[in-house]
């Protein structure tokens, strides 16, 4: 992995990833009491980050291996960003995806021009089907981040954050970025550091779920005790990656650990003051930065909003509690 | 009112305002039958397209007189709009509104830096306050669509949708527009004559307070039978303006009137699928490509989503109906 690879991912996301636009605002600036950028990958195609990993990795497969498709593991962000991303391409995608997930989500992903293969959790191995789907048809497996092109999409994040950075005069801050199993932290790290080496990436995980703050302590791969039952779904991973730990743990400042509570809150001055939808996990580092400002330095922060898919009902709660 | 107006509130406005990105859904391709290419100003400053007139008609004022600050009447997106434009210059604003207004808006107000002047509605008469303001302190008027600063300063947005059409090779296609007393219309009207003819402006407006629509038809300016009573109170007004009503009736196709159901529908698939806040006037015209699509033209079609500013009550609405 190094900036080569994400600047030539940058350039295969040229016309097709949206360069999602600073957002500000001074009630934002006032509640944490420094100013607070805030880089929206919500507004990004498919509504996460996602898309971009899922993009590049498509696009870097040779075009005879490419051509016969791709497969993914994945009911939220990542499975929807690939789903898009082959469609772009005009090739088959395949999401093996349990047969109890949301029908809204099932719905969508097949809208999005992918084949949705279910299975039963109880009875059936998703990675069992996967392989036989992949072996009797040919299609490449797109990791949602353990793999190195996904890193690398990812990453120009990190790019256009080191520009935006430049634009606005910003030469030191802390860079805070919902964190799962790091894939888009790793990128964006990688990045800063060849581009903006002054912006120091922090990870930011929802309490209970802190297995990349615990790893960057002790040096070493924590896991989770628990990989479900947060609403921050979509940055709750067992532990931290093969690929992406050993980037995390050069490269990060330490880890900051905030509420389910704190993202639903940051959710709601996110509706209110920005505009924008974020989905709880995707609101992480927005909460770090407005209700953790002591574990920040700098007169300045930037913010990654990672991704804006949250059903109306958690939404409407955030609303309903802090709105 | 000509296009060199635009063009130099264009320059007064680069760095200041943000130039928003067109934000698109294969989703919302499907509802309308045709491409749907959404310019998204609640994500402007302020949450409202009015920060682009307002700060124009601001930086447009002799300095001499700008110094000595300026005054609006509107408890709203142009009272904002008014405020954070002028603390922006280092300027006194003071906001005239009524004393039973939203708490929430009189602070938000206070909070953009301005001074509000609170009337009783049944007593007192807000045009002899603001003349007596005016008079004492020597105050500018900003109005808030009837000035030819404040136009050019909304045609702004014609400009950007002129460039962003062209760069997605669009030549011909309807734009669709909130449209209250004309003046984001008229400017972006101006703006798309001069820079992509083949663009044609389309008035929209919510059922009972379509007084541009029928002045369209009549040639004549007509008026509205009231002036409260929806929940798109950010695009009613009385009547289109004397300034704005010669410039639509020259250069906009006919009129789009949507019901209040299509604007709540439209802001739940604006969040469901762009991840942006609507306020229920602000996603009139892209409830008109969505559920009135018979009415518009081309295989393209481009909306203005004008506003956000939308209380977490009505926005719960329109999820708990529509999402």
């Amino acid at each position: 992995m190094n900036i080569h690879m994400i600047e030539a991912a940058n350039a295969r996301l040229s016309g097709n990833r949206r360069r999602t636009q600073i957002l500000n605002s001074p009630f934002l600036d006032e509640i944490a009491g420094r100013r607070v950028y805030v880089k929206p990958e919500c507004l990004q195609q498919t509504g996460s980050f996602k898309f971009r990993g899922a993009y590049n990795a498509i696009a870097s497969l040779p075009e005879a291996i490419r051509e016969k498709g791709v497969l993914a593991y994945s009911s939220g962000n990542h499975g929807q960003g690939v789903a898009y991303a082959a469609r772009m391409f005009g090739i088959r995608a395949v999401v093996v995806m349990p047969s109890d997930a949301p029908n809204l989500k099932i719905e969508n992903t097949r809208a999005l021009g992918a084949q949705v293969v279910l299975y039963d959790r109880a009875s059936e191995d998703r990675a069992e089907i996967g392989a036989r789907l992949a072996a009797e048809h040919g299609l490449t497996l797109i990791k949602p981040f353990d793999e190195p092109q996904v890193i690398a999409g990812q990453g120009t994040i990190g790019l256009e954050i080191a520009e935006q950075a430049r634009l606005r005069r910003v030469s030191e801050a802390d860079v805070l970025i919902p964190c799962g199993g790091g894939g888009l932290t790793s990128g964006v790290a990688l990045a800063l550091e060849a581009k903006a080496p002054g912006l120091r990436p922090r990870p930011v995980e929802p309490e209970g779920f802190d297995d990349v703050t615990r790893s960057l302590i002790s040096g070493e791969i924590e896991s989770n005790a628990a990989t479900s039952g947060s609403i921050c779904d979509s940055i709750i991973t067992p532990r931290p990656g093969d690929l992406t730990f050993p980037i995390l743990k050069r490269l990060c400042g330490p880890g900051i650990v905030v509420s389910e509570a704190d993202c639903l809150c940051a959710m709601a001055t996110a509706f209110t003051r920005l505009k924008i939808v974020a989905e709880p996990g995707g609101a992480a580092a927005l909460a770090a930065a407005l209700y953790h400002g002591d574990a920040i330095e700098g007169d300045a922060v930037f913010v990654v909003v990672s991704g804006g898919n949250v059903d109306s009902a958690i939404f409407q709660r955030a609303l309903e509690e802090w709105g």
